[in-house]
């Protein structure tokens, strides 16, 4: 049997017509938006986790990816959906930020927290407060209610009183877990906590905006109120709808300097660098720094990326199409 | 035979003019180091100078870049320049930095400044201190002499102690000039200072390794424990060796949402930008977004540039020919 060139296009015409149709249904059943989220990345092994603890890290990750799903769900807007996930995430005690923060050299939670908007690059954040129940909540009043970006220490907290936030008493941040980490801490004299658990969001929303936030207790042991990346806007955090929203865990110090946050954007915007590729670059630049941590990190388009240097990050997501993911270990 | 103070400056500055014809001579012999300083941008008008301030500002920036540029000339690093020039300026009750810091809605002066050493990206920063003479050189002692990036407040100044650096009573960086600004800004109820008078230094050595610093008192009448872009390493300071150094002044809520000192640095990096299209890039972005101010940039290669969307910013430089500029108004 033989067909000519113009019965073969036809064939090819309707094959592709087929095809199309199908990519088409594929795509209506995509959703336009997607969340992602961290709990800190470090020295997280297997063999040092109990099973009953690692089902708590799963099940507390599982509720507060699906809390923030279900707000871009309903059509909220990324920033809302960045701020209550956090909050879960910040009124766990499993996680250095809000309830589980770890202890200062003098004893003290001190908290740090920032939000982005992707959309205005309107950003808020809040370093070194003991008494904000959930910093993260602060930060976003001060985005949204203040001239300010950044606000420190007793004037944020005068802030947050004004604001009608959540003030508690400082010794509402005392975990046994953060108090012993203090203790073994100072006996090894070391400044640096291996198991960085700052917890972070980025989401997409159905209007295409982006939005990132991340909160933490800082380091174990730190001095000399010393602040770290989750504050600095364009290292911890970093939301801008012309590339990706970013939030970063790790060593602090080196996020900082790799300016983390902005340097994935830029690739991303500027090199037109994919997702993936731009997280792991910059990941990569900080391990040469000699710093290790990881990032979340999710783009216009929805793509999610988790990229990090140690052995596990605290992780989740539920992406376009609906998919959770759980993990902790590196795969 | 006595002399005024003028009378003295009016010598220092006929002096500097001498020498400085000289420089201009050496055109032909091209050196691998420049500088350039700023002293803030803002509203600084014309009509609103008098001829001796005018002087006051020139012979200061005047003398600050040539201390900046002799230190490279002899063989001293960027860091050391960028230090040493930083440290002329905030002795000076001129600008908002150190000595002529403004003033707190409490009535108080708290500092801000941070250095970036663009061969090894380290990185030193300090945010609300209030008894340190010079918080470039605690922003250095950070960078070398801690595991940190960035210290506040108290902590930082107990660091400074412990570093030995000059600790002052908190009176010293009372002027009148600072404190009847704050008068004013407190019957307009305006939160904005609109002079900005933030100073910075970014030079190349010629080692080819770049260093920026920035140094300021944030804005008159801020509350809250404002901080502004001046400590944050990215934002209001930034070096890297792969493309340029920049020291930011202005508005800081809208320098810190655009990560002005990275974003020019990847322009220059990853889009092949030149500087001047850089700076002026991100200073439109600035604008944008309803902030204003400036920046100073120098590249790996030495060009120079400055950026600024206010009606003047004072300015000095002097490039890889010798050449010395001092610019206050709009050209």
């Amino acid at each position: 049997m033989k067909f000519t060139m113009k019965q073969l296009l036809f064939v090819l015409f309707l094959g592709s017509m087929i095809i199309g149709c199908k990519s088409v249904r594929n795509t209506s059943s995509e959703n336009n938006f997607a969340i992602a989220i961290h709990g800190g990345a470090g020295a997280i092994l297997k063999q040092n986790m109990t099973p009953e603890l690692e089902m708590e890290y799963k099940i507390t990750l599982e509720l507060a990816i699906k809390t923030g799903h279900e707000i871009l769900k309903n059509g909220g807007t990324s920033v809302e959906a960045v701020q209550k996930t956090i909050v879960i995430l910040e009124d766990s005690p499993l996680f250095n930020a809000g309830k589980g923060a770890v202890f200062t050299n003098e004893g003290k939670n001190e908290l740090d927290a920032s939000i982005m908007d992707g959309a205005t690059l309107k950003a808020g954040a809040v370093a070194g407060v003991t008494t904000v129940k959930n910093p993260i909540l602060l930060a976003n009043a001060i985005m949204t209610q203040s001239p300010h970006v950044l606000l420190t220490q007793r004037g944020a907290e005068t802030f947050a009183k004004e604001q009608g936030l959540e003030i508690v008493d400082p010794s509402y941040f005392y975990t046994e877990k953060s108090f012993k980490a203090l203790e073994r801490a100072k006996k090894s004299e070391t400044e640096k906590n291996h198991k960085f658990g700052t917890v972070g969001c980025v989401a997409l929303d159905k209007y295409g905006n982006l939005a990132a936030g991340t909160s933490t207790g800082g380091m174990t042991n730190k001095r000399w109120n010393r602040v770290g990346d989750s504050p600095i806007i364009g290292a911890g955090t970093y939301a801008n709808n012309n590339s990706c929203a970013v939030s970063a865990t790790g060593w602090g110090e080196f996020f900082i300097r790799s300016v983390v946050g902005h340097d994935i954007a830029a690739l991303v915007e500027y090199k037109k660098m994919k997702l993936q590729e731009a997280t792991k670059t910059v990941i990569n630049k900080v391990e040469k720094l000699g710093g290790d941590g990881g990032v979340i990190a999710i783009d216009k388009i929805g793509n999610i990326s988790f990229a990090f240097n140690t052995s596990g990050m605290y992780r989740a997501s539920i992406d376009k199409k609906g998919n959770l993911y759980v993990g902790i270990y590196k795969e």
